[in-house]
């Protein structure tokens, strides 16, 4: 909010032609790598659609899980703009299984199918999850050996590196991610996601792009100047850090009442959680939560940047009580 | 093909505004109902894609099997042109199956999701099965009762009127069903497809949608001249009977032969089996076929109009001798 | 800004669902008619595509002037986004010249032509020129009476309120325009622009329209507090009032010097004047100004709402005196 | 028409893979040099959207005449499927002004206006003039100067080469036209229409692309055995000639008539004519003609490959019949 109200002072050129978004554009390249392109965009969807649109033909497909925020999340968004089709493979960790994927190669080459050109990766996953370097080499190599550009959905990008405790490079771009849409929406920002290309060519025409998809603020210097503070200082990753220290011990207080499952790793800032569906009402009030599944009655608490302790004790006191009443 | 010749004599407008195209209307009003608006272009895919985008918005969805022809073979056709994406239920037997397309309804009014508007069935279905009459019926009450258009691709529309011994409107417009896709080309035809709505309002401004589309046929009498000739004397369900007989003569010689595992209902003119990966050359220089799935071996025999009996005696006489020699 | 730091306090409901942004669509409904339905985006190019794709198919088209935003400035945003077709029809003055705009009429039903459904006007116009009442009465009367409707491009709304000394709904909503984007940016917003519809049928569907199109805001209270701040106390009114003066003021320096020619009415806070090629390099590094007409060397002068009279002062000087050094 | 029926004998293989395809593309080798690669649609919309399509980006836009074929006679097909703008040159004559197209140059590298990148212009154009190998060479040079491409839209080319009398190549490839729409519906084929690509980098993709706008005719030889026949014996110069000679034919008489003014050069198969009001009736019962500019009553009257001079005799003894009641 700071980083925003300096930006409001003094005159300066618009869209995207001031000391901000190329200050901006530096640090990013400090921590991607110098050869690293980027552009700011107003949302997490118009980096995925557009990070993917630059670097894809209509008729190439991109290879995600069932559950990638692309797929799901986006109100159709790719196939509208992008005019793509994504080819969903079933997860059940939120991680994609490159042997399930590997089935969509089948018909490369035959005109009647789309042509898998990308895979999307989701860092964290929707389910909370974390891919290691490991993990992340390997679906790089599936990728690439096959001739598919490699896309991370980064919306939450910080909490993966807070998770890993690496550099942001030394799980992407170092890797060979080619893509990498890279939010603060969700650890703090008011707005703006950065699209990140692995190098020159990929990013060739993105302003262009950017303009048609209607992606283009002119007084670009409101989103770069939270990006500068974003970066600055560790910022982002003391956040996320603080919010996956949260979830963690969530999960720790949850991990000793029996009427609860957590059903995922809490790798990061999520807590996915099966719960006796007459507590419903109760936690709901207590604090919004999507229900991710209902047949199962699974919720998915997520924490934040300014989540508190006291705040989780509340909440786990409120569910222990919930349960007692209900099993009066 | 004579047919076409004929059209071809005199001169004639162009568009459609031709006594052919207007002689083709008449018999597919005769066919499935004097209110049915119905327009020629020139193949399925078109067929498909005009048809539901003609009543949806791009935001909204299609729900259809993992399996149809509009998800899988189409090289992205209608998320291209119609910009929509397609929700795809898991099938064995072709069949949408109710129960798993209801999940799809669980996020209706969420801006985050796209919209279910239309569930869209293959008759036959792409794994040769046909829906009876109890089952479409089924299907256009879930979809009706929840607000959703019924769309059929009917490519082999004939093959099952055949199947079903019903004329064309008993297992389509009479049940409700909205959209409809009669295609001609898989049964004898050169090529051509009808869109037929089941009522005025939902064909406003198709003819507009087709020209973008680039689907309006300058001498649209030849299509026209071919339908006529398709829908005179039962003459699509005459050879669509013969297909089908086809294909269960095919069926009931495989069954002696222990090697060969026929997988689906020969229910139309097409018969699934798996066989010893070992025939796969010599088979396939005796007839062309699709390898359905490659991971089980399993082959999709299609019959037509033309298929003799000899062709089929002939062809299982090559499977056993083949599978003889192999087992040498 | 204030009003953005004061929506920073305290956690609100994400995408719309907080007070700020009902607020603001309050006091839209006090401007604009109880009757409005209105919508946050980010920008005015997404405002211009959205509102007129909500109500158009991809193959009808809208008649503006060649010179109009939507035709000239978005990059192909409208074709890309929208699919529809922009029917330009020349203008002097950046006005819509009504009779030359019939001759697009002449093919409506004819499928091989685009169909005309929207008449979209810009106010202020691109030349800075301003509609009168009576001017946009006859335009609405001749779209209505011709099955169109009227979209107003208002990226500087609140300039033409001041200049015509009226409430937004007088020249809007009470004369018929159907769909209006109201834009702050240029009059000191930070970002953030509204799409109003004159009904709730005309907004049907728009929000799924929105995400789809990759304009929802997760925290769209910052959009909406800004709007609060800019409706409050007549904040936008005063603020182009200003601008508008200064513009005026500009002019009547200007007329003094005979080297110069003010090419058309300084009606809001835009002078387009032609002045001597030789100066160019001296006023550029004096402030930045588009070149609006390179072969005549007519530019396009810009005032605002924080332009001081002494800003102008220095401006003129500086014209005067590069004229004398240039005529030595 | 012969040509389809011999197609109609014995099985092929589909979706081109077939002999007829293999033969016809390899004549237009012959026709216009072998390094072109080419691919069969439907018809002319769709050879124009989809071979420009094929090599620009949806933010890149076309350079034409106000009058060409896509810019309004396609319903919008190049903007819904291309997702492209047209930037339309104004024309007198049916050619393109090399010196009125350069404003669209001015703003190369501005992120705000679309890109140009390909020129498309019309041989024969849309007023029946045909350019000469001289003015094509100055077109291809200020394109590719300028680093854009030259697309020619040949629904008559065979009009021109007869006009012209040159091999199709001296006026097309042989130039440095880089892709080629190439039609024979307008000159007695039944439909289809050929996409040629100048070289091979050029096409890729392009079946791809094909299938997915819906273009692919799975019995694509009844296209292919038209071509052929339509090639071979000089067959479509012949046809072509004499519907070029009898436009002159038709000229000639009417030059005699003073109440007829001849509006364009006939230099193939169509002839613009001012005529009196009052005939109108009259002439569209002889014989169903465009009125091209209701204003000034001009009428486009098109001969073709099966006008007799009879059929001309006759049409203007009803015209100097007309005249004579008209003017008694």
């Amino acid at each position: 909010m700071e980083a925003i109200a300096a930006a409001n002072l003094g005159h300066a050129s618009s869209y995207g032609n001031d000391d901000y978004t190329r200050k901006a554009n530096e640090l990013l390249k400090q921590h991607f790598g110098e050869q690293v392109e980027s552009f700011f965009v107003f949302l997490g969807t118009a980096a995925n659609v557009l990070g993917i649109s630059s670097v894809i033909k209509p008729y190439e497909a991109v290879i995600c899980t069932d559950l990638a925020h692309i797929n799901v999340d986006e109100c159709g968004a790719p196939e509208r703009f992008g005019g793509f089709k994504l080819l969903a493979v079933p997860t059940t960790n939120g991680k994609l299984d490159i042997e399930k994927a590997k089935r969509f190669l089948q018909n490369v080459g035959f005109e009647h199918n789309v042509q898998p050109k990308l895979v999307s990766i989701s860092q964290t996953t929707e389910l909370g999850t974390v891919y290691t370097v490991e993990e992340i080499k390997r679906i790089v190599d599936f990728a690439h050996s096959n001739g598919l550009y490699v896309h991370m959905d980064g919306a939450r990008l910080s909490n993966a590196a807070a998770a890993l405790n690496l550099p942001f490079r030394a799980f992407t771009t170092d890797l060979g991610v080619d893509v990498i849409s890279f939010g603060g929406t969700k650890n703090g920002m008011m707005l703006g996601e950065a699209v990140i290309f692995s190098n020159a060519e990929l990013a060739h025409g993105f302003k262009f792009l950017r303009k048609q998809a209607m992606q283009l603020a002119s007084k670009m210097r409101f989103i770069s100047a939270q990006f500068i503070a974003y970066l600055s200082d560790s910022h982002c990753i003391k956040t996320a850090s603080h919010a996956n220290a949260m979830a963690r011990y969530l999960h720790d207080q949850l991990k000793n009442i029996p009427q609860i499952t957590v059903t995922q790793c809490v790798d990061a800032n999520a807590v996915f959680a099966i719960f006796p569906k007459a507590l419903t009402e109760t936690l709901q009030q207590e604090t919004f939560f999507y229900l991710w599944d209902e047949d199962k009655n699974e919720a998915r608490w997520m924490t934040s940047w300014d989540t508190q302790k006291e705040d989780i004790d509340n909440f786990v006191k409120k569910i222990v009580l919930a349960i007692e009443e209900v099993e009066l």
